[in-house]
């Protein structure tokens, strides 16, 4: 914070490499050449370079393991590898030699994962934001403002309507299935009834349900599988989850995209004697949950860049970043334009 | 930021005094009681301090003119006075001595009234914070993030429904008016069409209109009063108006609160084609504005004592602020609470 120097700073070209490109990364590709302050040096892969076919023509693609060459050409490497194996290797390798910004979406293990990275960027005096997106990331953000705010009251986060990754690999796992789709779908009974200030005290099965489009082998057994998913513990039991099987086709034509959404919301109460209510809700409603999610790191990359530059080095989340980093705008202009 | 003592942070107790004891002041008073790492040592006023009751008893009252005595005993002082005349003095004037946080509301001059409290600030080594509540404040914030994160689109701010003071007052002062309430309410169909990314372009008469309630004198021509409210330049004249003419009782008993409330919505396009909608809506629903605003600048009050503590002075904005800062709870708790 203090006085960064905003002309300097607004008036660089921030250089992005991106390792991973799968939906995100192929969304952090599209994000950064939506900003003119950034430019995209490289695509890092762990596949055959060569296989890589970037969207935008002439974008150079290098095998992940030469990415430490590229340690002065790259101000921050976008890290779009999954939380379950990737990252919690890849970000703290990474933090040593390059600024990176990680949607690292574990939330048990963040605060593991935040001191692995901590140490790693701390050595290569280097700045690394780590669980950067909407849940964790602006959904998080939300709800630590507005329990600041209003301290008394209640907090509600309901994800969907979208698709869950998770939940369609675990139907995929089952015997005799050949594709799937999962949506998780808040219920909107409970949704109005926490924005009429209720303050409803709620089950699992109360915010959400999960409708689920199965695609099956020959001679599968429908029965079978539908008991299977919806008994299944932790992922369907506890939730009303409706199976409908359709054909592999239908599942290409209407089920192929990756949407989702979701909304945090605060019900808190001021006066004399909590008599008045007062609810703040942040949503959003996604296409595209990989691009939104890349365009979110790309803002944050801008922020690991500038802070950097100003000697602040470690692990951050985006608790720790001052709004304004994440513009393109000087501070004269954020004024004028946004306040 | 840095690296922030959060122990020492968190384990302080913030003295807290307020300047103006109008709706704002006192709502501040109710906001200050919640929060366990806050005390009120004082409440400043213009008017004679012994016609001041506070909610809260045993609060000390003492007159503005005293507050400087206080300079030692106060970590910051809630600015507490109207945008139009209170505040663009008042600020300035008590950044020499206290930190400060106001709610300095008149956009178009928000450039000038940080260069004075800047200056103010710095020489006093203080720390002030202005421009803090919904709008601006958390709205602008909204605006400032979602467009950052989704640079191609369009975004939108829509008002109400509640209580809107400036044109409350404009029409209190017709000839014959005895009293009135004007809520701005928003226009559901143009909310809608913006929700579904359908970007439409809005004239002011499509996104918000404007219900009046009055009380009028005896003898008093209401056919005149309502032209002169329906035809005002600027207030009424490019909305549509509804005047509804009610007793003075009716107003006491239906129209005394004051509500408020409103929407920011980002509505952004990604994707190789912008063929993706990307919607992010920040919206409040409040009982009571003044409460509101008042449970903002506290929690921005705890911002400045910390950024003081760091030895960080001058004029601050919502934009400058990690939102680490706005809560009590330490970094590793907000981490595993809200991350």
């Amino acid at each position: 914070m203090g006085e960064p120097n905003w002309d300097k700073l607004c008036n660089t070209v921030i250089r992005i490499g991106i390792m991973g490109y799968g939906n995100l990364g192929r969304g952090a590709e599209l994000a950064v050449a939506k900003c003119d302050d950034m430019e995209l040096r490289c695509i890092f892969t762990r596949r055959d370079p060569s296989k890589i076919i970037p969207v935008t023509k002439g974008i150079k693609v290098c095998a992940a393991v030469e990415a430490q060459c590229f340690a002065e050409e790259i101000d921050v490497m976008l890290m779009c590898g999954g939380s379950a194996i990737d990252l919690p290797v890849q970000t703290p390798e990474f933090a040593r030699l390059f600024n990176v910004v990680d949607s690292y979406d574990t939330h048990a293990k963040i605060s593991e994962h935040y001191a692995k990275t901590d140490i790693a960027a701390k050595a290569g005096g280097k700045t690394a934001i780590i669980s950067v997106g909407w849940d964790p990331g602006l959904f998080s953000l939300n709800r630590l403002m507005a329990e600041s705010m209003l301290p008394s009251g209640s907090s509600y986060t309901f994800w969907g309507e979208g698709v869950s990754q998770g939940h369609t690999d675990a139907i995929k796992n089952i015997d005799g299935v050949s594709d799937a789709r999962q949506y998780t779908i808040p219920v909107q009974s409970a949704l109005e009834a926490v924005r009429k200030g209720e303050d409803p005290e709620l089950t699992t099965r109360q915010k959400h349900r999960r409708m689920c489009y199965v695609a099956v082998k020959e001679g599968a057994d429908y029965a079978d599988i539908e008991n299977k998913i919806i008994t299944m513990p932790d992922y369907f039991a506890d939730y009303d989850t409706t199976v409908s099987f359709v054909s592999t086709e239908e599942l290409l034509e209407n089920h192929s995209g990756l949407p989702h959404g979701g909304f945090v919301i605060r019900s808190g109460k001021t006066g004399c004697c909590n008599e008045h209510k007062q609810i703040a809700e942040f949503s959003i409603n996604l296409d595209s949950n990989p691009e939104f999610t890349a365009s979110v790191l790309v803002a944050y990359a801008r922020a690991a860049y500038r802070l950097n530059t100003e000697g602040i080095t470690g692990c951050k989340t985006v608790f720790d970043i001052p709004p304004a980093y994440l513009s393109q705008e000087s501070k004269d202009e954020l004024i004028k334009k946004y306040l």
